[in-house]
């Protein structure tokens, strides 16, 4: 047992004092876990979309002083009461979604949206006790997703761990904890090309080009990206993508474009922008008979899905998925396997490395739209 | 060989002369069947929406004067050069859509709508020469759907044409030419109900039964059926549906009478009517993480089908049908079995049956709403 179980440990986390201003290095107390949660060394973090939308705070409640963070990897330093399946010194992903076991949701084969631990970026508090485990001179700091990993010890309810191989390397596996699980399963589980077959793949930022990832693995023979920014297909043709379409070189819609490349439509889409128009586009783009459009972006609040009901009636599938459709402690290892075997290349998402010290930078990358994922290693 | 091979048959068909008037029993001249074409001696027709709809002639291109009917069963007379897999005698369907086992469609595994032989209302003459093979004193008449089955006699391409069980009664098993086999199919071969699950079925005419039946044989727990017609419950009992839902009866949208009634959602839905309202209800009201929801219904041209797109980010899947997803030649032979061993009741589709020369009288019990399904006995 460690000699810090049981006791708060005090560490280094950045904190989000307000919307939008650099994060501060602060020295934190992080509070034991308690009944059915795990406490975490995190080891690698990297940034994600979701943390500099919630950091920014537009169109949402703002919730601060937030420790944010929620792509990282690390080891499990103590457990709390009930905890059976996590042990001190296992390897793991926290996750931002949640797997309880024991609600409708993870008793379906078809879901991965737990009722317990779902995806809410609302709540900065542990579920257990409605208590932040995080404080400053005695004054919480909030959670973030339920992972809050922008800090060297987090704690996360035990449904949001997932325990890796031990010989998995963090600093790479750490990506598989959100955006690159989300494209890669978006296609593999739930768009399912068939070997040869065409995927149109929209927007190639991370997700987009991890689910181009997964059309690779699953030996699509046409990957066509879409994005409105061309100068994203020379390092798109490394996840497999084929071809590129650039909707401002067109006068029509994408989605004929597309179906004229293609003989009528690509057998499969993944839609991984969040605007409503790619989500159409998306969707009309897809073979009659057999195509299946998925959605992966997240639409804002007012968007409104609009098509002609004959689109489905001449047998085209609309889904949409939340994190790939992966259950996190069930799937995700199995994930971070077919990266072990080869089958799966994460070193190409990896553009940057940057130390703990040095994470407003990582925001800067990202506000610039540089690189794909920045890696935070939280040890000097 | 039958004498009659190679000849013109000169027999009694129910002509559609111009739009809404009561059909004319006239003597008409069927030629031979050409290159992929069989001539088949129809035994039972029965009355689908879809003649009613092309006879009355609304919002379409009138096509007249035409012998309508597609729901039927038969007996092969001849076939022309090239047709290997029928003979004289055969025991068949037609079939208003085609399998020609060659294009795309037909060879892909998930896809019933063929290249070639797909439904097309607008077309009155047979493919391979563009002709009728139909006259009266050397005047053509017109085609429908590729079947015509309000004729003693019709000329099929052989791609429209299941060969069925022999032992098979045909004054039953007629029916699952068109609307039976569509709401059957859209439930077992799309919506895919687990045993024990919960489906919606809106509109509770032949088609949403079928549909319901498809519910009840999958082992389905609750079939609700939605219907604004109240009278249509009783009816219903028998088909499988427990619970029975009127729109007008609430003053909430019927996906929320849905979503409280089943904690959640439906596991799966399955749309009959083509209203639009309808459909987005019926996408609407499935549980999220894994509800499907199937459209069946034919839509408006000008509807618009609209939802938030955060409900298919939810995991819901919308998925529209034809034909209930069946290849006329390759599946529809082992739904006649599904019949033959009773798994598939047929007999409480069949409310009424009147002799052909009083074809008119069907026509009269459906624009009254009388009944499901009236079967047509060609022989006196």
């Amino acid at each position: 047992m460690s000699t810090t179980t049981g006791q708060v440990i005090r560490c280094k986390a950045a904190v989000a004092w307000e919307a939008g201003k650099p994060l501060v290095m602060e020295e934190v107390d992080v509070a034991p876990p308690q009944k059915m949660e795990v406490r975490l060394k995190i080891l690698y973090t990297s940034l994600c979309h979701t943390d500099v939308y919630f950091w920014e705070a537009k169109g949402q409640n703002p919730v601060f002083p937030r420790i944010l963070g929620h792509e990282a990897a690390g080891i499990v330093e103590s457990v709390g009461e009930g905890v059976t399946e996590l042990a001190p010194g296992d390897h793991v992903l926290p996750v931002f979604t949640g797997e309880c076991k024991d609600c409708a949701h993870c008793k379906s084969e078809e879901s991965n949206m737990c009722s317990l631990l779902r995806i809410n970026t609302d709540r900065g508090v542990m579920i257990n006790d409605g208590q932040s485990r995080f404080s400053i001179n005695g004054k919480p700091i909030y959670h973030f997703v339920g992972t809050s990993t922008f800090s060297e010890y987090t704690v996360v309810h035990v449904g949001c761990v997932a325990k890796i191989n031990p010989l998995a390397p963090l600093d790479k596996v750490c990506v598989l904890s959100c955006g690159i699980s989300t494209g890669l399963g978006a296609t593999l589980n739930v768009a399912k090309p068939t070997k040869g077959s065409s995927v149109a793949i929209f927007g190639l930022g991370a997700v987009g080009l991890a689910a181009a990832e997964g059309a690779r693995i699953a030996g699509a023979s046409r990957i066509i990206g879409v994005d409105l920014n061309a100068s994203r297909f020379e390092q798109a043709k490394k996840f497999g993508v084929t071809e590129f379409v650039n909707p401002k070189d067109y006068s029509k819609p994408v989605q004929e474009v597309i179906a004229e490349m293609t003989d009528g439509g690509v057998d499969r889409s993944v839609e991984c922008t969040g605007h409503i128009d790619a989500m159409i586009s998306a969707f009309e783009c897809v073979h009659d008979g057999w195509g299946v459009a998925v959605l992966v972006g997240v639409p804002h609040k007012e968007a409104v899905f609009k098509t002609h009901p004959m689109n489905f009636l001449n047998e085209r599938t609309l889904k949409g998925t939340f994190f790939g459709n992966y259950k996190p402690r069930s799937d995700i290892p199995s994930v971070v396997e077919k990266y072990m075997n080869k089958e799966l290349e994460l070193e190409k998402f990896i553009t940057h490395t940057l130390p703990f010290a040095e994470i407003n930078k990582a925001f800067d990358l990202m506000l610039k739209g540089e690189g794909l994922r920045c890696i935070i290693t939280m040890e000097d």
